[in-house]
C-alpha cells in the first residue's frame, strides 16, 4: 500500500510518497508558487532530484504534475499513478470532525467553522480537497487533523473557564495542534525505551512551537489551546495573553479588535519582541551582537517553555523523558541548555557535551539524571501515513 | 503613628486601623449603601460592635462618619480625629505610578490610565481619593498597589510576546494583583521558618485567586497578568483564555468585543462553569449531589493552581512552602489535598489529618515531605499600615 502525505500551503503543495509495507520513503517533492504564470515542480527519488516547469493553476493540477513526475517511465518510482492507494492530509484544525476520517461534505464544513480562528491553516486545505476530490474522484482522500492526538485530554484540562454554552455551541475549548509531531515522539519515546507506560513532555520547537504532556502515549495536556496562536511564542504569533489587554489597546490606538488579534497574530511573537526576526537563528545573532530585546525575546520564549514543563511535571507527577522535535528542538544546542539549566535539584540533567555533539536522534541528558532527555527528529508525515493506513484498513 | 486602612467598593467603605507601635488592630469598621437613603455604619472596638445610621452620599462622609464612630467620648478608641496620621489604600492597578505612594494628580492619572483592564476596581477608589482629598486636605493619602510587590518579576516572565511597543506605549505586561496578600505571607513564611531565603508558593485563594512564585521574600512570578482576569478561574471571571477565540465566538454570534469580554468578565469561572454559583462552597455542595458541571467547575479551578504550581516549582528550582491564604486558602480542605494530591514523587505531600484539623495557622504537610506546607491566614490591610509607616518615615 502507497500513500502519498500531503502538505499545504497557499501557494504550495509538498508530498512525501510511503510504501506502506515497510514505511519506507519513496520519494518526495512539491511544487512551489502554485497560482503563478509558471510552477516549478521537483521531486526527489532514492536521493536524486529533478525539476520540472509545470502549469499548476491550482492544487489539483499540482498534485496532478507530482504523479506525472512519479510515474515517469525511466526516473518515477512509479508504474502508474492508480498505485497510490490514497493521499493522506496533515490537516490543522478538524474542530467536531474528530481525529483521522475521509474527507466528506461533512469534514469540510468543520473545518470551514474554524476558519476564525485557524485563517492560515484551514481555508487552502479546504479549497485543495475540494478540487481533488471533484478532479481525482477515485482516489481516497484523508483527513489526519493536527488536533486529533489531543482528544484524550481529561475535560477538566480543554476546557476553559468561560460561559459553558461557548464550548457546547461554539467549539471554545483547547484543542491542542502539532498532533502528528507529538504522537510520533510518543511512540517513538516508548520503542527508544522499550516501555509503553512513559511519561514524557514532548517539546516540538520550530517554527511554530508547542509542548505536550503524554502519559503512556496520550496526550494529558497541550499548550496550544483554541488556535494555534496560543501557548508559546512563536515565530511571528503571540501565545499566551491576556484577552483583557486588547480594551486597552484598542482605546489608546483606536484600532478595532480584530486588527488588534491580527498584529498578534503577525507582529509577535519572536519577531515582535526582538524587532529583528522571527527565525531564532537570526535573533540568536543579534543577541550574540548584544541587542537585548533579542536576548529578551529567546529568554521569553525559553521562559515559556519552562513554565510548561514545569506545569506537566505536576500534572503527570513526574517525568520519564524530555524530547525535543522540530528545527530548534533538533539543532538549538542552546535550547535544549537553556529549557533544562538548573533543573537537578528536580531530577532534571542535561550533559552538556552530549548536547553540543549530539546530531539526530539520541540521548543527551547527564548519567545522574532521572529525566532522561532526548532529541527525537520527527516525522509527522510517516504519522499521517500511517494514520491512513489505519483508517482505510478499518 | 496610627493608621487607617481603607478597602472600597463602588457603594461601600471598610477599614482597620492600627497603632503602627504595636501593629495592633485598634478598630474595625466600614459603611455600607454609600449613596443610598439610609446608610449604615458599623465599628468593632475590643470585640465590640456598635452600629449607626448615618447620612453618608458619598465616600468622604463614609469616612467622616466612621471617624465621628472612633472619637465617640465613651465607646471610642481615639480622642482625636487628628490622632490618625494617614489613611492608606488597598488600591488595585497602579500601573506606572509604581508600588506606595502619597496620592496625589499624576497617581490618579495613572491609574485612570488602567481603567479599561480594571473597570471595577480603579474607578471607586479615583473617585473616593479625590474628595477625601478635597474635604481631608490636612490627611496624608497612600496608595499601596496590588501591583507593587510584583515589579520584582524579571523582564522575561512579565513581557508578553506582543508587538513591543504595545509594552512599552500601552503598559501591556503582566502587572500581577493580589500584592499585599503575597508580601504578607513571604514575610510570615520567613518568621515563621526562621529563614530568608526561601523559595515560597504563595496560594491566595478566595473570591478572587491567584498563585505567586516568591524567591528571598521577593515575587518572581505570578498567575495574574495585565488585568485581574487572566490567571486561575475566578469566582465569575475566566482566567487564562485563547484571546482568538473570540472571533468564533464573535462571527458566531454577532456580538461585539467588549460585550464577549464582559461576558468573560462577568459569567466565567466557577459560575460560568457549574452554572450554579460562584461561590465555591454551593458549587461543592452541587457537585456532591450529583451535578457533573459543579465538578468540572471545581476540577478545572484545582488543575488551574496545579499548573501554575508546577510552573513555579520549575522556575524557582524547587519549593520550600507552599502556603494557602484566602477564605479558600484557608478553609478549603478539600482543595488544599487536591491541589497537593498526588506529589509525593516531588517532594509534596500532605497530611490528610493535620489538613482535616487545622483551624488558622499552622502547618499541615506530612513528616515526610520536603515541602512544608501551610495554612497562612493572610493580613493585607497590616501590610497596607506597614507600607504606609514606612512611606511617611521617608
Amino acid at each position: 500500500m502507497k500513500v502519498l502525505v500531503a502538505n499545504l500551503g497557499s501557494t504550495s503543495f509538498k508530498y512525501r510518497l510511503f510504501d506502506m509495507e515497510t514505511e519506507a520513503e519513496l520519494a518526495r517533492g512539491g511544487v512551489e508558487r502554485i497560482g503563478a504564470q509558471r510552477s516549478d515542480a521537483f521531486v526527489e527519488i532514492a536521493g536524486q532530484r529533478s525539476e520540472l516547469a509545470v502549469e499548476a493553476p491550482d492544487h489539483a493540477a499540482a498534485v496532478e504534475a507530482c504523479l506525472g513526475q512519479l510515474t515517469e517511465p525511466d526516473r518515477g518510482c512509479l508504474k502508474d499513478a492508480s498505485e497510490v492507494s490514497a493521499i493522506g492530509f496533515k490537516a490543522v484544525h478538524g474542530g467536531r470532525a474528530g481525529g483521522v476520517c475521509r474527507v466528506d461534505d461533512g469534514v469540510l464544513r468543520a473545518m470551514e467553522e474554524m476558519n476564525p480562528v485557524a485563517p492560515a491553516h484551514n481555508p487552502p486545505y479546504i479549497a485543495a480537497m475540494r478540487q481533488l476530490g471533484e478532479k481525482l474522484p477515485e482516489m481516497p482522500l484523508v483527513a489526519a487533523f493536527e488536533t486529533g492526538f489531543h482528544e484524550t485530554i481529561p475535560e477538566r484540562l480543554k476546557t476553559y473557564a468561560a460561559p459553558y454554552h461557548w464550548a457546547t455551541d461554539y467549539g471554545v475549548r483547547r484543542w491542542g495542534f502539532h498532533g502528528a509531531s507529538h504522537r510520533y515522539v510518543a511512540t517513538r519515546t516508548a520503542e527508544l525505551l522499550g516501555r509503553d507506560d512513559l511519561r514524557v513532555v514532548s517539546c516540538h520547537l520550530g517554527g511554530s512551537s508547542s509542548v505536550c504532556a503524554i502519559r503512556g502515549g496520550k496526550s494529558v495536556a497541550t499548550s496550544m489551546g483554541m488556535s494555534p496562536q496560543t501557548g508559546l511564542p512563536q515565530s511571528s504569533r503571540v501565545g499566551d495573553f491576556d484577552a483583557f489587554a486588547l480594551l486597552q489597546v484598542a482605546e489608546r490606538t483606536g484600532k478595532s479588535f480584530e486588527e488588534l488579534l491580527a498584529e498578534l497574530g503577525s507582529q509577535g511573537g519572536l519577531l515582535g519582541l526582538s524587532g529583528v526576526s522571527g527565525d531564532l537563528r537570526d535573533v540568536r545573532s543579534a543577541a550574540d551582537g548584544g541587542n537585548a530585546r533579542a536576548q529578551l525575546a529567546i529568554d521569553v520564549y525559553v521562559s515559556s517553555i519552562r513554565h510548561y514543563l514545569g506545569a506537566y511535571l505536576v500534572e503527570l507527577g513526574g517525568i520519564d523523558v524530555i524530547a525535543f522535535a522540530g528545527g530548534i528542538g533538533e539543532n538549538g544546542v542552546d535550547i535544549r541548555a537553556a529549557v533544562c539549566a538548573d533543573l537537578e535539584g528536580l531530577g532534571i540533567e542535561i550533559d552538556p557535551a552530549k548536547n553540543a555533539s549530539q546530531r539526530g536522534e539520541g540521548a543527551v541528558h547527564a548519567p545522574a539524571s532521572k529525566t532522561e532527555i532526548w532529541v527525537v527528529p520527527t516525522n509527522e508525515e510517516l504519522v499521517v501515513a500511517r494514520q491512513t493506513k489505519a483508517l482505510l484498513g478499518n
